[in-house]
């Protein structure tokens, strides 16, 4: 697997899906804002609301996925990573992430409390492109 | 919940994206194109291949959600339906819900055994739009 063009193909996104199980065994996906920081295709973070839904279902559960695609008339493309989420709520952390604008969302500025980071870890990757898939451990 | 507004979102989107929990316990998520046949927001179908990985998936689990998204400049929408969903292979649906195009994907025709239908029913609706949830039973 081309692991540049991959990481090519995520540094295009505005956007993450994010999968998750919530606490009847039901998958869950949401859209979120592509994040300040990131490892390669294997550290992802993410700012969200402490008091979500989402935050409370990877406190009990941080089973999760990032899911990516681009559909163009001769190519579809989609990158499923599957990993870990955690939940950060280290004042070091919120504080490096912090950018101008977050205040629309955390009135307290970066020690809002209703503000936390989201840490994904991919352990695998799932491209499939035309027809093709590909998997490989990262 | 407006419903009708609802389903002409729903009625806009080209791909959905499709949630299933794997056989560790992990989310996934696909892009799916957009179903030949719906009935408002509450049953979905899909042609998929028979062997892929999904369809193994949803044999073992039904669990299952749909996700639709729109990010304009003035207003973020996301809409998550979750339900069950399962796979038919009964000849009238597959024929039924047959395009042309389709032999593409399953050579053989409406009666390839590498061709099936999921058909996604929702229990229950959660729509986001610029900071406000709410949800409802369908």
């Amino acid at each position: 697997m081309d692991l540049a063009m991959l990481e090519r193909f995520v540094g295009r996104q505005k956007v993450a899906l994010v999968g998750s199980v919530d606490g009847d065994g039901f998958p869950a996906v949401k859209a979120m804002l592509m994040v300040k920081k990131r490892e390669g295709i294997r550290v992802f973070y993410f700012s969200t609301n402490t008091s979500s839904m989402r935050v409370g279902q990877f406190r009990e559960n941080g089973k999760a996925c990032l899911y990516f695609y681009r559909k163009a008339w001769f190519r579809y493309q989609g990158l499923m990573l599957r990993g870990q989420m955690d939940v950060l709520e280290d004042a070091d952390i919120k504080l490096a992430l912090w950018q101008r604008g977050d205040e629309m969302f955390y009135p307290a500025g970066p020690s809002d409390p209703d503000y936390c980071v989201l840490r994904f870890t991919a352990v695998e990757a799932r491209y499939y492109c035309n027809l093709h898939t590909e998997s490989v451990r990262l």
